[in-house]
């Protein structure tokens, strides 16, 4: 019995509430050996108060030593072996623009390139065009027409976009064809051998392709492009399945959304900042069992190796955490988790291994000592240290969701 | 996707170094409870200073509970999961005396006995023979000859030696022809039903026990032989194949030669003393990515149940501490681990079970409060309790070898 059957085997509904509150890239490193970490500088008396009637510990996202992505890390956080659920770069990509995908679409991250006239790249990323131009050059691409597939080409950043293609018995083994250098055409793209439904789409990539390049001939840089990640939408249970979860994702984000939706969540609202995203949790309160709500700007400050606003952030935070709090009490038996899908050290200036500070506050919770919430208080936290997937087996019991296992 | 397939997707060729210092055994219990260990009664300035500015935690060698001999205790530490990947006892035995295995070599651990008139065993280890006395028999045995099969002998210690059949198409899946008692005869080597390879190498054994004994007929102890644990090289993926390291070995005793020749490592030097490894360290310290230090004396003084001797061993080891240091910091973003392969209490004179103090020092630790190294304040030491397989993503992680897994 793995971890999937165990926790369908005994989740309950029940009338009480769960609130993931996901602070990107929380976790951090001190300036100097010895020092006070982002979230260990920051003010956060909302937290602290939270810390004293809590439990808390540290997370490790996927294995020691080991810096998650987006995906994956989510991924865990919601409970899925990242090592087991994969997200194909096309999928990730997709969701990120808040593409909802079906189950038979093979989604394609795509680049701008720059080909010479002889065909060969010159400039693997089109001299990084702006958003606002290749956008306008991506709606060109809407009218190419391949019989039988549905076609989706949606912008997403610079020379970035997404193709996706609709159609039955499509497959997703064909090889990138981005050459990764300069000086050499764009490869074909190859389905895996023996593969007849991959055969299928790699046809269908190089029609694509063909017609693109036609369309392309003239622009000063993106006459060409690149495909990358070929992928299918992953096949994971949902939260009802797994957990007998009504689910709901708040996110401004439209990757967050789109990690959310793989596992069956509802995506709630439309807010652009986080006091309007607790705006959605408290209207949407009695509508769900389940609030993942993400606050996507320590992770930002993180990378963009600024301490300062990071602790800014993480003090932004902690101003709407007597609301959510408030909501947590109005439904007894309720738990409300505050963690990381990693850490972000502004020292680092990149999404790092180290593990995540993660507090759970429930009347089931038994206490430790801590007062504050942080890396350095988390360390010796009731939690211990732990994967990050066990933080949705700990919430649904500290919730009371969970029956007893045997007799 | 397992923990290697991981690490060989995400590995990252650096300019940073890796130095993997194992003091063997280091690990260790207080005289009495409430006590200090060996580790926490010896003077360590130079260890302390890295826990000052390092992180540590405590590394569990198998599972709890579970002790290692120093086969699968350095398997973990070189990061295969040692439930995995088995060492066969000849294999190790072959290792042990710095023996270089072939893919197609079959390795068998003998022993000298005694037998009487009608053939059954007095003595299952010949008078315990002196090793200079072994090594003259097992010279004579060095005549053998076996059509189409190429054979080595060599002696290990008192009454064992080592015996390695080269020939293709042979089969490990051969029972010990050892008793385990005495008044009976040495068995037949007897091969798994069914499996023609190692029925052929059952044959060679016959021949060569047969032969042996021919040979033996006068020797006053040593006039018979068991053989046991016949074994192939193991086959394990190398360091470069794992994690794109470039790694090397220095090491005094041939068995931890051969265990890091396993994992592909270079053998380098001749070293004799700590002082003189640290010599061949500074000198290749430019020629590889990679390199695993091995300290024996804290292990062999705890075997020998000396607790003060112990201590004086790990002060040994904390003098050239300074040595490596410097070299840590010649080369930006590099790491330096601290560890043992297991425990072993001057109290038990053996190996044991208990975790062992683990220490990582680079620019990337989060710092813990620990101001020295020891199990008491690796108890609570950031890296908290682990499986010691995980000390390698632990050690690529910390010098910035390893990519971001997923997006």
């Amino acid at each position: 019995m793995d971890y999937h059957e165990l926790l369908k085997s005994l989740a309950e509904k029940t009338d009480s509430k769960i609130v993931l509150l996901v602070s990107d890239g929380i976790g951090g490193l001190p300036q100097k050996p010895g020092g006070l970490t982002e979230l260990e500088t920051a003010k956060t008396p909302n937290l602290d108060a939270l810390a004293k009637i809590g439990v808390q510990g540290l997370s490790t996202p996927i294995l020691p030593g080991i810096t998650p992505g987006s995906g994956p890390g989510h991924l865990g956080l919601f409970g899925y072996d990242p090592l087991k659920f994969i997200i194909g770069r096309g999928a990730l990509e997709a969701s990120g623009i808040g593409f909802e995908m079906k189950e038979t679409d093979i989604a394609i991250r795509c680049n701008f390139c720059t080909t010479d006239v002889a065909g060969n790249i010159t400039d693997r990323r089109a001299g990084r065009i702006p958003s606002d131009e290749s956008a306008k050059v991506v709606k060109k691409l809407k009218v190419i027409k391949i019989p039988g597939v549905e076609i989706f080409v949606e912008p997403v950043k610079e020379h970035r976009f997404v193709v996706v293609f609709r159609a039955e018995g499509l497959g997703d083994a064909v090889a990138d064809t981005d050459p990764q250098k300069t000086g050499v055409p764009v490869l074909a793209p190859i389905p895996h051998e023996g593969c007849a439904a991959s055969k299928k789409t790699a046809e269908i990539a190089k029609e694509f392709h063909k017609q693109a390049v036609a369309i392309l001939k003239d622009e000063p840089k993106a006459n060409n492009h690149t495909m990358r990640g070929f992928a299918r939408k992953p096949n994971m249970p949902s939260y009802e399945e797994l957990y007998c979860l009504k689910a709901a994702c708040i996110a401004v984000y439209p990757m967050y959304k789109g990690l959310a939706s793989f596992a069956g969540m509802s995506l709630l609202g439309n807010a652009a900042t986080l006091e309007e995203e607790i705006d959605v949790l408290e209207k949407e309160w009695n509508n769900y069992d389940f609030f993942f709500v993400h606050w996507k700007y320590t992770d930002s400050r993180g990378e963009d190796g600024n301490f300062d606003a990071k602790v800014a952030m993480v003090e932004e935070l902690d101003k709407v955490v007597p609301r959510i709090k408030k909501l947590i009490d109005s439904t007894p038996g309720s738990a409300l988790v505050v963690t990381g899908d990693h850490s972000t050290p502004a020292t680092m200036a990149s999404h790092s291994f180290h593990p995540v500070p993660t507090l759970i506050v429930s009347d089931l919770a038994r206490t430790d000592e801590q007062e504050h919430y942080g890396e350095k208080y988390a360390l010796f936290g009731g939690l211990g240290q732990f994967e990050a997937q066990y933080i949705m087996s700990l919430a649904l019991a500290h919730s009371g969701k969970l029956g007893k296992f045997g007799a």
